[in-house]
Parts: C-alpha cells; sequence; structure tokens
C-alpha cells in the first residue's frame, strides 16, 4: 500500500496489466476502487481472502484487505492510518516469507507520518530487517547501473567518520552474493569507488583510499573476488567505464544516487539485498505534492514489479 | 603547449582547421611538425614571431617558439621540460593581457612533473589566479550542463571542513557575474545543491543546509540573484530539474563533476572564472597513458577552443 495520501495507488492503478506480473495488492479495496473511478482508470478491483486465491484472478486486480481507520485526503498524511501502512508491509513480509508470494514490492511511505504514530524503526528497509532478520543492503538497479552504497541515509559528515574497511568487505559480498543469486551474474565484476576526488590522487587528496578502501579490497580479492578500483568517481560512470562492472560499490549516499537518477531517473528501482525475501521498491517517495491529480508515473513501480518478478523467478528455479 | 609528453600536441594538430577558431600555438614547432608526421596528420605548421603575425596565417597553425630542453618522448614526462610548459602558459596569458588574444586555452599539465622542477603553485589555476591577479572559479561545461564546485581539489573531509557561507556566496557571485557576461545570460538562474542526502530532510539528515546554506542564500536573494535550493543533490541533474536553472553551484568536486562527466565526458570544458582574462581548457588530463598513439580524442579541446572564441567575441562587442 504505502502511504495511501501519496501517489502509491494511482501508481498500482497505472502498473497493473492483465498479461503483467500476477500482483496481490495488500491494500483498502473500497479506497482503490473509489481512486480507480476518481481517476477514471478502467482496473476492476477483486477482493481475495489469501495468496492463493489471488492465483486465480487475471482480468482484475486481487487485493487482500488492509482496511484505513481514516478516510484518505491525497496529499494529506494522516497518523490514524499509520497502523495500515505498517501492517500492509508486515502481511506482505509474512506471505513472503511463507511462500505464498515470490516477494514483496513496496510503495513509498512517509516516515514522518510513521514516527507520529510511534513506529520505532529509522525506516522502511530497517523494518524490513527487523521483519526478515537479514542485513538490509539498498541497491539501486537501472537498466544502465546499479549502486550500492556503503552508507546510506545519514549526514554527508557523518558517512565519513561511519566508513570502515569492514562496512565495504561486508557490502561488496552482500552485493556480488546476490548478483549471482538474483541476476544471475556467474562472476559478478565489482567496481570499487573512491572517496575522494580523483580517489585521492595517491594521498595528495584525501587519505581514505589508502587506509580503508584499499585494504577493503585486498581482503575481497583474497576471497576471489573480481574487483576493481579504487575509481575516480568522476569518471566511473561513463558509458565506457559502466561496461567494465556489474555493479558499484559507492561510499556514500549522493555519490551512487546522483549518477543513477541523473542517467536514468524514471526506471530506476530500489532492491533490497540480504534478506531472505524478495523486495524492490520505486526510486522515488510518496510526492504528496501531486497525490490525486493522475499525474504520477508508474514508470519505476513497473520496474520495481518486473525485476521483483524475475529475481523470484530465479530464486525458485534454484 | 601543457606537457608535450601528454596528449596536449595530438589533439592541438587534430583539433586545428583551416575554418576553425584563430589559433596561436606556444609549442615547440619542431615537435609539432615531427609528432604530424609520425602520426600522420597534414597539419601544415607555420613558426611565427608575434600574435599579430599570427593572424594573417590561415593556411598552416601558426606557432610561436617555446623551445623544449629536452627530446619528448610520448608518456614519458622529463622535469627537464618544465620551464617550457610553464614559459608556454606564462607567455599566452601575458599576450591575453595585453590583449593580443582573445584568450587563452591550456592544454593539461602533469602536477608531479612541474613540482619536481620546484613549480611553486598547487595547480595550473591557481598559477593563472597568481598571473592574472583574479580569484580563480571552476565552471565546468558541457552542452547538457554547468557546475561549478565551491570547494575543489581538497579531500572530502576537508571539503566539508572548510565550507562556509562566504565561500557559497563567492562563487555564485562570480559564476553569476561570468553567466551574464561571458554567457550572454541577461538574468542567471543559480540552482544551489545541498550538501548532505536529501539536502538534509530538514536537519535529520545534516545540518550545513541550515547553517551555511541557507544564510547564503538569503545573502544572495537580497542581493536580486535568481537562486534556487538547497536541492537534493541526487535530483537536481536529471532533465526536468536542469530545465531551471542556468548553472549549478555545488558543494564539492564530485557532487559537481559525477554529473556532469556522466551526462557527457567527451564535451566537457573547464572554464576558469574571475580572471581578468579568457580560460578554457579541455576537461580531461595528460592521458600519458595513451600519448604518442594517435588514439587520443580532440573533442574537448575543439569545445574549448570554441567556448573561449565565444567567450572573447562577447567581451570583445562589450
Amino acid at each position: 500500500m504505502g502511504d495511501p495520501a501519496g501517489i502509491g495507488g494511482e501508481i498500482l492503478l497505472k502498473a497493473w496489466r492483465p498479461d503483467g506480473p500476477k500482483l496481490l495488492a495488500l491494500d483498502d479495496p473500497q479506497r482503490l476502487a473509489q481512486l480507480a473511478a476518481r481517476l477514471n482508470l478502467s482496473v476492476p478491483i477483486r477482493r481475495v481472502s489469501s495468496a492463493s486465491e489471488a492465483m486465480h484472478v487475471t482480468d482484475a486486480l486481487a487485493v487482500l484487505p488492509v482496511l484505513l481507520a481514516a478516510r484518505v485526503e491525497p496529499g494529506q498524511p494522516n497518523p490514524a492510518n499509520a497502523m495500515a501502512i505498517t501492517t500492509s508491509i508486515s502481511r506482505a513480509v509474512a506471505l513472503a516469507k511463507a511462500k505464498s508470494v515470490g516477494g514483496v514490492v513496496t510503495n513509498p511511505i512517509s516516515k514522518a507520518v510513521l514516527y507520529a504514530a510511534g513506529f520505532p524503526h529509522p525506516g522502511h528497509t530497517e523494518f524490513l530487517g527487523k521483519l526478515t532478520g537479514g542485513v538490509p543492503v539498498m541497491m539501486l538497479a537501472s537498466p544502465m547501473l546499479r549502486v550500492v552504497p556503503v552508507t546510506v541515509h545519514v549526514s554527508l559528515r557523518r558517512a565519513l567518520d561511519s566508513l570502515t574497511s569492514a562496512a565495504i568487505v561486508a557490502t561488496a559480498r552482500i552485493t556480488a552474493a546476490s548478483l549471482r543469486r538474483d541476476f544471475g551474474i556467474a562472476n559478478p565484476r565489482l567496481a570499487i569507488a573512491g572517496l575522494n576526488p580523483h580517489a585521492g590522487e595517491g594521498g595528495a587528496l584525501g587519505e581514505e583510499e589508502l587506509t580503508l578502501i584499499a585494504p577493503a579490497m585486498e581482503v575481497l580479492r583474497a576471497e576471489g573476488m573480481d574487483v576493481s578500483g579504487p575509481w575516480p568517481p568522476d569518471t566511473m560512470f561513463t558509458p565506457a567505464a559502466r561496461e567494465k562492472y556489474d555493479a558499484a560499490i559507492c561510499m556514500y549516499h549522493d555519490q551512487a544516487l546522483i549518477p543513477l537518477k541523473t542517467l536514468d531517473v524514471t526506471h530506476g528501482v530500489n532492491v533490497t539485498l540480504g534478506l531472505s525475501i524478495v523486495r524492490t521498491s520505486p526510486d522515488h517517495g510518496t510526492a504528496f505534492d501531486i497525490a490525486g491529480s493522475g499525474r504520477a508515473d508508474p514508470a519505476s513501480l513497473i520496474a520495481a514489479l518486473s525485476l521483483a518478478a524475475e529475481i523470484a523467478a530465479r530464486r525458485l528455479e534454484e
């Protein structure tokens, strides 16, 4: 569901296709039907009572009801609906853990709304880590680039303070394992970004390449991993450079997300690696400012659904 | 000239066109003739003794001699030639200051080679600041984007420590003045980047947007400047976002250079703002690894020559 006051419902309705990946929405069927009517989207809504029942629904969007406590005003998030939002997430995870569904795709939530209702986790991804017992690692994947930041939602100063060789090694290991298992890449090639301009220029523009990144790369190479770098951050995302690796391990949030979103803002997908379940999500927020207007672009959710289906199929084969 | 052991000579020969911008090379005529023969480039070389003499040369590359002390081995920089490299720069600047030429385009140099020969400046741009008495500010310009980093060739940690409101204000002022004077933009629009992920999310992911960037923007707005931001760094370089500004003021080197080079690695030009003279340079290094091979791409130098000619023409009109 995501936050029902955001664009999640709209992009879900726009993403549904009779011949698309098999979907089971965990949402309020009545609000989806009303939203479809309001936006003039001809998507039939079918209330189901289990995931297996949803398997037989082909001519409608199957919805396992998660009822809202308060009426939804687009663009006006309401803490009264926080419980329904988190219930939607935890039930989806439970279905995935029970293998009743192949994976979970989450629509955007607003942390401020959940915090106001007492949500005790720093964010969506950490909540999923808690529910599954895994160590979540965020990958952003688009048709042009895959990036995995070692430090994520912290200030740039805290990212510098918290960057360690151990974190680089752990992130690279989880990324390589997922590229093999989930993306079908037998021998994944990882490009490791430098932290500083020109990757530190041998120490003249920063020491972390020598003190943190190179030692991490030695550990990874000793394990037989195909790692290259540390690359100067500004030239490692050119078309020629991107051909040489399957994923870039980045040192901080914007080093990863600037190139990804600059290259393709519409088809980026957030993939959570390191969990026992498959989880993807669109690479944008709740967009409260355009919610209810009918102007939301479902491209990222469609890409997230396809990628989740692809990964789930690969895990099933295995 | 740049470092004669790099690709500067090759891209100069490849960039020359009888109908291109009027060029005066400050270089060793013999080494250019030999290089042209070796690379099978049919560029006639004409030795001249002044800039005014070069004005009449249309069927050859005019070269004002700066003689090398040692024979050039491509890819093997030689401190014995450091004096010729710096002389080429200082003579070009002197010609520009005397208005004998419209501007200076510099080929890449290797700082290590100059340091070994006792060069006392941190880099090319600082040397130009010294020669002209200006406060150099680096802009990178491509057909898709103009970026100006507030902090430049320092470690990321030092960039954080040295970022101030005053530096943001000074950089934005010089940028706006140059967009008006050199780029012909009457009312320049500046996008100010945040420093932290999501531009700090109101303080949750870093304070600098509130303590440094917002106060700088207030000062700029009070001066009547059209500034917007602080923008989340990862979404400010998408095609839709780029339409809304003429230059992005960035907080650190890679925040500016990652999007620029990711979007277009071949046509980026380094423009030095804040000097009394016009100065551009290609947006790449000496490329010692491919020097002498004939594989160097002159696109960035060609773009640098065109942009210098364009800016010089605008200043002349004025």
